[in-house]
């Protein structure tokens, strides 16, 4: 099945909902200005569709072959890589000052998007080199980052980040991997890593690992691991003491190694610290909002081509006669109104994380790019208050909407060679890897919810009041129900909010744990709710003004069906967070056996 | 991962929540008293457990092989099928005329779930050569019963449903394997079937394949379409001219062979009519809610196979420490809360979904053996109103509970060796297959809503009233706000119902279509809610009488967790239903791209 790149609904969901012009306007993007990003993107969009998606079947087919520890991708995919990182896709958001262009985080986002909706095993490895050049530039000594940033910048390296360890996953407390200082500035490394992306492939000459690890005399706990560079080649060329042990079988992604990694068979792998002592999970924390929010796209990304795939084949396949039809002939199934409402469905659930991602992204750009230090840290806050909310609903949507796409097809979407079945077997990893949506829940909750004292969250429910509000004053009735819905949804989301706030600001967890994951979703459902709004008010203002593009009206058709059909499930998941929630612990009895 | 078959649940909602014990008292069941029913639930439970769980992963590794026509399953999957068949399972619904054991339909469907938890790729035979014995006792000659029943009772010769061709899936309408009279009341059969599971196999000698195709002077469209008996074998031992000309490669279920059936390569394929000339439809429908209520049972059958494996992981597996966790060590996952909130939501849709399939068992039981035909007719009429909600509702959890259970496993749950993943995988056929899941919702609104003019649905859902007002009379605090939510969810349900059969009587079909899915939801929270809390109040009756089994505390905390955290999604529903709908077919514009 063709990719092709949405480009316009991308464009229109940066510029009206996630804020680009107001970016451009306040100069926060430089040079950058709408036509060229909309350049960038049609360029992103044809290179995704026309050389990444094409592996895509490929990749799953033939997966990678482990022989004497060295791994072999995909026919075609080293040719694919090559070409992406000559045409400077890889460059794209880094650091000016070593050869990349410094664009926005949004608009990057945007291009994530892509590479993974032409091909979620290709797109994950970026992504993690993206993270590790972050950490880089926050962290690496002048010597470390003038000797691997313009490398992985280009692609001409790829990077990849061992965390996990059998025993440790969601608990990296748990981490038991070793560093030994050698006293001439580097460490001697030692330990096994799991679940390690593209911890060893044949796409680059040289792959720079990001090792979590612990010093001889590090406390016990998180606040005794440190983050280190061990690269698989030595600056001087000689081969690091490091190897991948072995691959996994996985449900899907198949294009993507994932690795398990030993360090220090022998004399113990060289690496270098990055970032001060014992301080390596805050050199973690940095990137991960940028690689959480990755992952999140990855979901909108796989959203979006399950629903390309499903909408095609149900525009082609006839069955029966649809009520209503003119003529003789049969109908489409598009033409049924249970296969329009799986659509429908999953393209709104599509559009909406879209949204939020983007707005994610906005919020990065703003709190690096904002003038004021004031501005700057409240744009921080609202990146790290939405970040989970981006990573765990798109990730989730990503598997719903891959599982309705399955559907779409009938039995056709159960056999391998269709598809649409690749699509759900990718999409099951994006839940789990990179914190799994419980943690993110549990991040938004505990973490995030009380950001300055709750203004944070407040200031986000107060903005999505406001659209509620301009909702409200729209004269036509094409937006039907749309207001009340989504008012209804805002309130059920500012009721929750405010008792889980008091539940964790008076430290009494349980409860707001049982909650968190109810209660992330319905803060997707209100903030991607209001986030359709914005767009469809802003396609609305388009067609007054003479505006003839049908795509407008579809904007808020489907504002419109994900207000009436999706965000009414918001009342259920306030009675889940506000009654439901107290009594989960009690109910685990019957778990019993 | 073992599997370890809920034999005390499954007996305690069959008697407590189906009906056992009362159709035992009403004479309904012959013989069997309730200690012989539990005894072949563990007899059926060890075999499961024993002998075809073990099977499951190898079959999903092997899957099958065709060459040169034949197939071979994978290693121990012959043998097991013998012994199986050997002690009898396959009889046990069986008329007895033909050495069948002629009990329930309720007992036969709790065995099912069984065999399908061991495997569902295993399970699937023998539901269709059960529904294949139905069609030859409903509508075969003395003949062709002397012939094939015996040997399809005891399961030494298994059979098909031949119904699907590429372009006749959901619109049997369009079948064109035809069908020519020889004069000697034989037919030569010539055409190419799909999707035909165990079409070809190598576990019995002779397969029978039930095949629909047209006679020469048929009616276009369903009005034309007859129902064969074409052996593999014909009675004098030759092969017919039929054959498996290709396998699928699924995403899951690969134990069992999916066939390409071609019919008449040369003189055409020898068949016998089954039923009337053009009436083939007709018998396919009086097998269907067995069939329909079978594949639910898979969904019942995996969900549970998933719950016990995650649940088994989450207690094994630790990281860090729970929230208010004694001691130093680590704590196992079960203990936190987001974990419970996840193991007790697949638990409690395991176990509506469980309840209602059991229900419509006894109700199919009742249609066939109630001594009244107003009663027959009644019972009939609630089972064709169960059966949808049974088989979509059920197989709908059967992919959201193994989603889950790969979602508790974390990354191992990614893996295919541990099990987690191939659940999922195997689950993704039940809402497809024997009526997707969307005709299936179309099929409750449109045909069995206006069943006796609405009455019988009012009936249902007065019933649920009854237990609702049971619950508000229990003075225990251990229900907490059970009654209400589940009062709130019925009403939800009434109201809807009322509306949509507004639409359909009125032939008004658009609106009602389109609200058909999340109205099967709506009324499977409300039925399956109402059930666990026939279960509970049951429960809590045992304990007043001193029963100090944990086990029926569990079923009130279970029921309990279910009302507020699960049957909550009833309004929202609810608000699709009357509201979301009816922009639905209006909303397909933007579907256009």
């Amino acid at each position: 099945m063709a990719y092709h790149a949405p480009v316009s609904d991308i464009a229109f969901t940066m510029r009206h909902v996630a804020g680009f012009d107001r970016a451009v306007e306040d100069g926060l993007y430089g040079d950058l200005s709408v036509d060229l990003a909309e350049t960038i993107l049609e360029e992103a969009g044809r290179f995704a569709a026309d050389v990444i998606a094409p592996l895509n079947r490929e990749g799953d087919k033939y997966g990678v072959t482990l022989v004497d520890g060295i791994i072999t991708t995909a026919p075609g995919w080293k040719e694919a890589y090559t070409a992406w990182t000559e045409a400077g896709w890889n460059a794209l958001p880094g650091p000016v000052d070593f050869g990349g262009q410094g664009l926005p985080t949004l608009l990057n986002s945007a291009c994530v998007e892509m590479w993974n909706s032409a091909s979620m095993a290709f797109g994950i490895g970026p992504i993690l080199t993206m993270g590790a050049i972050e950490a880089l530039v926050a962290h690496g000594t002048d010597d470390l980052r003038a000797r691997y940033l313009e490398k992985l910048v280009s692609g001409t390296w790829t990077a990849t980040m061992n965390l996990t360890e059998p025993q440790a996953g969601s608990d990296l407390a748990a981490i038991r991997s070793r560093a030994e200082p050698v006293g001439d500035g580097t460490y001697r490394i030692r330990g096994q890593k799991i679940f390690i992306t593209y911890g060893e492939h044949d796409l680059t000459d040289n792959i720079v690992h990001l090792v979590l690890a612990r010093l001889p005399d590090a406390p016990a706990g998180t606040r005794g691991i440190s983050l280190f560079l061990v690269p698989k080649f030595l600056p001087d060329g000689a081969r690091n003491d490091l190897r991948c042990a072995g691959i996994e079988h996985k449900l899907g992604i198949h294009g993507s190694p994932t690795c398990t990694m030993v360090f220090g068979d022998h004399e113990g792998a060289i690496g270098w610290l990055l970032g001060e002592e014992n301080r390596g999970l805050n050199c973690m924390f940095t990137m991960m909002n940028n690689a959480r929010l990755a992952v999140g796209l990855q979901g909108v990304a796989i959203a979006e081509r399950a629903y390309q795939q499903a909408l095609a084949y149900a525009k082609e396949r006839r069955q029966g006669r649809a009520p209503g039809a003119a003529g003789d002939g049969t109908s489409p199934i598009v033409d049924y109104p249970d296969v329009q409402r799986n659509l429908l469905t999953m393209k709104a659930l599509t559009a909406a994380s879209r949204a939020i991602c983007y707005m994610t992204a906005a919020a990065i750009d703003r709190a690096h790019r904002e003038p004021g230090e004031a501005s700057r840290r409240r744009a921080q806050e609202r990146a790290s208050l939405l970040t989970p909310v981006a990573k765990a609903f798109s990730t989730d949507v990503g598997v719903e909407v891959a599982s309705i796409g399955v559907q779409v097809h009938g039995g056709m979407g159960y056999v391998e060679e269709t598809g649409a079945a690749q699509h759900l077997r990718d999409a099951r990893i994006a839940p789990i890897y990179e914190g799994t949506n419980g943690i993110q829940a549990i991040d938004l909750v505990m973490r995030k919810l009380p950001l300055s004292g709750g203004d944070t969250v407040r200031a986000q429910i107060a903005a999505m009041r406001t659209t509620v509000t301009r909702l409200m004053k729209e004269g036509t009735p094409l937006f039907g129900n749309t207001a009340p819905r989504l008012r209804d949804a805002v309130e059920s989301l500012d009721r929750a909010t405010g008792h889980l706030l008091k539940l964790v600001l008076a430290n009494v967890p349980t409860e707001a744990l049982a909650g968190a994951t109810p209660y992330l979703r319905l803060f997707a459902l209100a903030q991607g709710g209001a986030a359709l709004a914005d767009a469809a008010l802003a396609a609305n203002r388009m067609m007054g003004e003479g505006d003839s593009d049908p795509a407008q009206g579809s904007r808020i058709a489907l504002c419109r069906f994900f207000a009436e059909n999706i965000a009414v499930g918001a009342r259920g998941l306030e009675d889940q967070i506000l009654s439901g929630a107290g009594f989960v612990q009690d109910a685990a009895v019957a778990l019993a056996r």
